[in-house]
């Protein structure tokens, strides 16, 4: 029972959204220092050193944990595991059916460096992917929904900016509360990919085309006519003063009989920011992989492997003395 | 990464409803074995095989993880270090101001047995600790608020049946809604203890008596009177049919700022009955420990300690491949 103080020498590659939201985030911990950002551009907006990638390798002596704000689509799968050589590396990997060829690329690579890799920390998969696993160990035969929202989807934005007349705007998927209700009553296994969410759009354009404009949005086949879909007409000013944000989150809800009782357990995030929120789960992973290197631990970690203590900046000590 | 099918040989000592509950949940996970009940008494009302606790530890090398059904206000602190020396053991031991003595006595007991003491795994201490510790580690300032309910509370149900006339009565608390939303948006810090919980009375006595009642009731200093309390009178039916449970739950909720973008964490419980669901988390803790003392692991451990991965039946391959 001891957590020594220890300051994290931290380094981040990629600096798009969720690198910028790292950034951010590693200067507001008190127990890390950022160190420099590695990449392919020379000149970044930043007061932060930057670094060519190339060289990345050169710099390893100096860092503790390389958060790897990749793009999962191509970059993660191609730089990530000659990242883990030389790093102790975390990620955010979020392609959930090819996680298993990723562990084992990752742990493949960070055992030839002797360091950790820290996969798929986000919040889905990530933080949701423990409550999963927590809430199901309770249950002898749970019953489990995970719902999304309430987020922006960028393809179902994208649609209704497609409809002729639409001169603005953005869709809203939001859980469906009834199917929430239904999932914590353990009725979870009788609701569909569409029961489970309804969709909300928010539209800039001319008066006289709201009706076709409703009507096409409701009546698009796959898009929207399968769902209970509400468009709301706005002004220029409620859409950029309400709409220019990355809201997301979900509920992740559990359910079973306990021998005689029903109890259910529900896990909610409502995110400001989804790349903020998701930097801020990296970030404390971050922590936990340094500190595993530390204690010689090797190879690839999900967060179901990682006791909860490690991510504090805490000491266990007083985290017992508060929390528990 | 592996995790080896293990049977885990489980024995429980205290047969109250805690330990009741105990045994049927481990009679219903697919890798444990219940060995027997310790008992001051010889005769228990069930079909598993019932040994004196004064003679436990001969029956040490046939338990892998020995549940801990006693009550925390004396039996856990009298007898909790005296288990620990020759079984691993797992408890729910639930005065937090007193977790730190508790912790220290059970680790020194636990090392000189070369065995794993788990402590504090209800819910709250327990579950609730767990998600306390995760989602502060998520902000650099966090904002976190405990509710709890809807719960039976038995010392105001006692205060309501003193009250002259009052046939029958229980008494409820339950979070205000309104002061989750605050919370979650980041205005928690202003909530009291009173303004976070209303309190709801089910009664049952004769009509000419009702308005003294409720007068008696919400007028009562502490119990009540600081409170938004509601009085439902109710017939002896309705009483016997929805009245007799434990009902119990709560919120932790987690807010705080990341950088320009604020966010919120919830973790809820309903639960049909509070033995129940604490025995669940017992259990699913106790899997742990078994599988902490194979490893070689010694001493305490609380909660915030434990792999999640750890609490799970499922193998960490599969666990992977269909949670994360």
């Amino acid at each position: 029972m001891s957590s020594s103080p220890m300051i994290i020498r931290a380094a981040i590659v990629g600096y798009g959204n969720l690198g910028k939201s790292v950034e951010k985030l590693i200067r507001a911990q008190p127990d890390m220092d950022l160190v420099g950002i590695f990449s392919r551009r020379s000149e970044l907006d930043t007061d932060t050193p930057v670094f060519p990638s190339a060289a990345a390798a050169d710099h390893a002596q100096d860092i503790d944990v390389l958060f790897l704000c990749l793009g999962s689509a191509t970059d993660i799968p191609e730089q990530a595991a000659g990242y883990a050589r030389h790093f102790t590396t975390v990620d955010t990997y979020d392609n959930h059916q090819l996680i298993p060829d990723h562990y084992a690329r990752m742990d493949a690579a960070a055992r030839e460096g002797r360091h950790v890799a820290m996969i798929s920390t986000g919040w889905d998969p990530g933080l949701f992917s423990l409550n999963r696993t927590l809430a199901a160990a309770l249950f002898p035969d749970a019953q489990q929904n995970t719902f999304w929202g309430k987020g922006l989807s960028q393809g179902h934005s994208d649609a209704v900016r497609r409809v002729p007349g639409v001169r603005r705007g953005v869709q809203y998927t939001i859980p469906n509360e009834d199917a929430i209700v239904e999932a914590k009553a353990g009725r979870g296994a009788e609701i569909s990919a569409t029961s489970a969410h309804v969709r909300e759009c928010y539209v800039v354009a001319d008066e006289a085309d709201h009706a076709d404009i409703r009507e096409a949005i409701t009546t698009m086949p796959d898009y929207f006519a399968p769902y209970d879909t509400t468009v709301h007409f706005i002004s220029d000013e409620v859409f950029e003063r309400d709409h220019q944000g990355m809201p997301h989150g979900g509920h992740v809800v559990t359910s079973g009989d306990l021998g005689g009782s029903r109890s259910s357990v529900e896990f909610v995030l409502e995110l400001g920011s989804n790349p903020d929120f998701t930097a801020a789960s990296q970030v404390a992973y971050g922590r936990a992989a340094a500190r595993l290197t530390a204690e010689g631990k090797t190879g690839a970690f999900t967060v179901l492997e990682v006791a909860p203590y490690l991510l504090s900046p805490v000491a266990l000590e007083e985290l017992i003395r508060r929390d528990v």
